[in-house]
């Protein structure tokens, strides 16, 4: 770290919001020095965020922040971790005081929520680009995985789908809606919340766990390929909000809302499998989280959509692909 | 991970180059999970490299993937660190096939040297921007720092300084040199090769360490800023390669030689201090790393440069700043 570059990490980001036992070092040096708990595995994940592709152009700084954190913490619940430390790189095309103030409120805002402390960063100057890893702990042996899931499973999602997505569509084409319901969509879209308590519910339930980033289609395909097994997915059961239900009209002018609720993505939900003589045990531990089943898991490969009426349904794109026509 | 960016992971990253019995979950699921041997504090350090910024745009994609991992293994040298596993996200303006293979190539010439195993990635689309975190081992307690200098410390530096430097004003002013000589600056630009084991030496005799990122007069003034001491630096004792030597007069002709080789940075040499009466522990510690002297710890803040006829010496800039002029 150079002079101003240590200047910009620790004005702005080493204010030690949350301060945890187990950081012997953190931001300031070559590295950090951390202590993993005995008894606990290590869960790492990365993620980088940039500017038209995981958030829109015109996102204000605090919800980048915001979702720079909350996209890792996704990940940590699907892998059913307790997150606790953080790391961050930025890459800003300016030094912009205001930016970096906002920015840092967001991002801190969900690590104090979820105890995580920032513990190292580095900063350059180029096209906007975070990147943040995120560290968490799972009992030895007990963290979720993507390639167990088993034919004769039930398939759920965590709350609902597509309000993401929706979102985009309406800033996209400038769609009219109540005040209200724009700042829920915006909300969605840009401040998902993640599913960290959830994740760390299914620990010892769920056979297979991922969470939704690039869309249901897709990312259940994860968990369909991973473990070498398909899935029968029930349209009609796909959960979606108030607010995107009365959208559906308007959204089938243009796209089916089943191809928005399932392929979009950015709704960082989680979407598990479990045994069917488990769910007693699933109402009894996922008190706080909204939960819907929505299909099964088939030992004939792939994802077989049916529509209410019994019809099978194919989806329009297979989820959000970064290098797609390349 | 979307499809292809899985994809693409999966092609040219998840090739288990290492495989470490430590690694319970690699890449391929939402976050990799990982075991800390017992006794050990855990060390993460996580660096960008940008195009322009931190190697020149003509660098050709294997030194690009060297020196992304090489920069994050002179940091876990910094702290005396045994480096154990990595993550990589990948920004990238299109899915070349040629340079992902050169680039994966040179990242795991040096992560097989140092036995370090990719257990997470990300790759998405934009402009080139490498991000680097590697995870490493020390003995509990047993970390290096950089705050704690103490007043009759010597000052040594390991290798030579200014040839990363030199290559880069020789490739910006296109300077006639011998194509050996050439070849031997541009490789310690591109290939800088990290201290990792004179890192693990240098644990219970150093008092403060740092890797050489930005320039020695930088880096070692933070040393003395978070030691709260000062030093003297005798410019003649810096040691500089023949190659450095033989362009001492061109090199007048523009800037300082000196100029070159405390400020520039790029070198990833390490800077470090140690107790006069730990110098036979040094010399039988440090057999395989060359090192020398050039300064001493004082209790008066910042840093003195004196010149061989004991005359002060100024230097021009102090080391590189990625938000100069901001």
């Amino acid at each position: 770290m150079s002079g101003s570059e240590a200047d910009l990490i620790a004005r702005y980001f080493a204010v030690d919001e949350v301060s945890r036992d187990d950081v012997i070092l953190g931001i300031g040096d070559d590295g950090a020095v951390l202590r993993v708990p005995s008894g606990k595995e290590l869960v790492v994940s990365i993620d980088t965020l940039l500017a038209g592709v995981h958030f829109p152009h015109d996102t204000d700084p605090a919800s980048i922040g915001y979702k720079a954190m909350a996209v890792n913490l996704s990940d940590m619940a699907a892998m059913g971790a307790v997150p606790a430390w953080a790391t961050l790189s930025l890459v800003l095309p300016e030094k912009n005081h205001d930016w970096l103030k906002a920015f840092s409120r967001g991002f801190f805002e969900l690590a104090h929520q979820f105890n995580v402390q920032l513990v190292g960063g580095d900063t350059c100057r180029g096209e906007l680009a975070i990147t943040v890893q995120l560290h968490g702990f799972v009992n030895t042996g007990e963290f979720l995985r993507r390639d167990t899931a088993r034919p004769g499973d039930l398939v759920y999602v965590t709350g609902v789908l597509g309000d993401a997505g929706l979102a985009m569509l309406i800033k996209k084409y400038k769609h009219k809606l109540r005040q209200k319901d724009y700042q829920y969509l915006s909300g969605r879209l840009d401040r998902p919340f993640p599913r960290v308590e959830a994740g760390q519910s299914l620990r010892g339930i769920a056979h297979a766990v991922i969470d939704i980033s690039d869309g249901l289609a897709s990312d259940l395909g994860h968990i369909l390929a991973s473990s070498r097994v398909g899935a029968t997915l029930f349209i009609d059961k796909i959960p979606i909000s108030p607010v995107f239900a009365s959208c559906k009209d308007w959204l089938d002018d243009g796209m089916t809302w089943v191809d928005l609720a399932i392929s979009y993505g950015d709704d960082y939900e989680l979407c598990f499998t479990i045994d069917p003589r488990n769910q007693n045990m699933l109402e009894q531990q996922l008190l706080n989280t909204p939960y819907t089943c929505i299909g099964e898991i088939t030992t004939s490969p792939g994802l077989h959509c049916i529509l209410e009426n019994g019809e099978a349904f194919i989806p329009r794109s297979a989820g959000y692909d970064h290098f797609s026509g390349m």
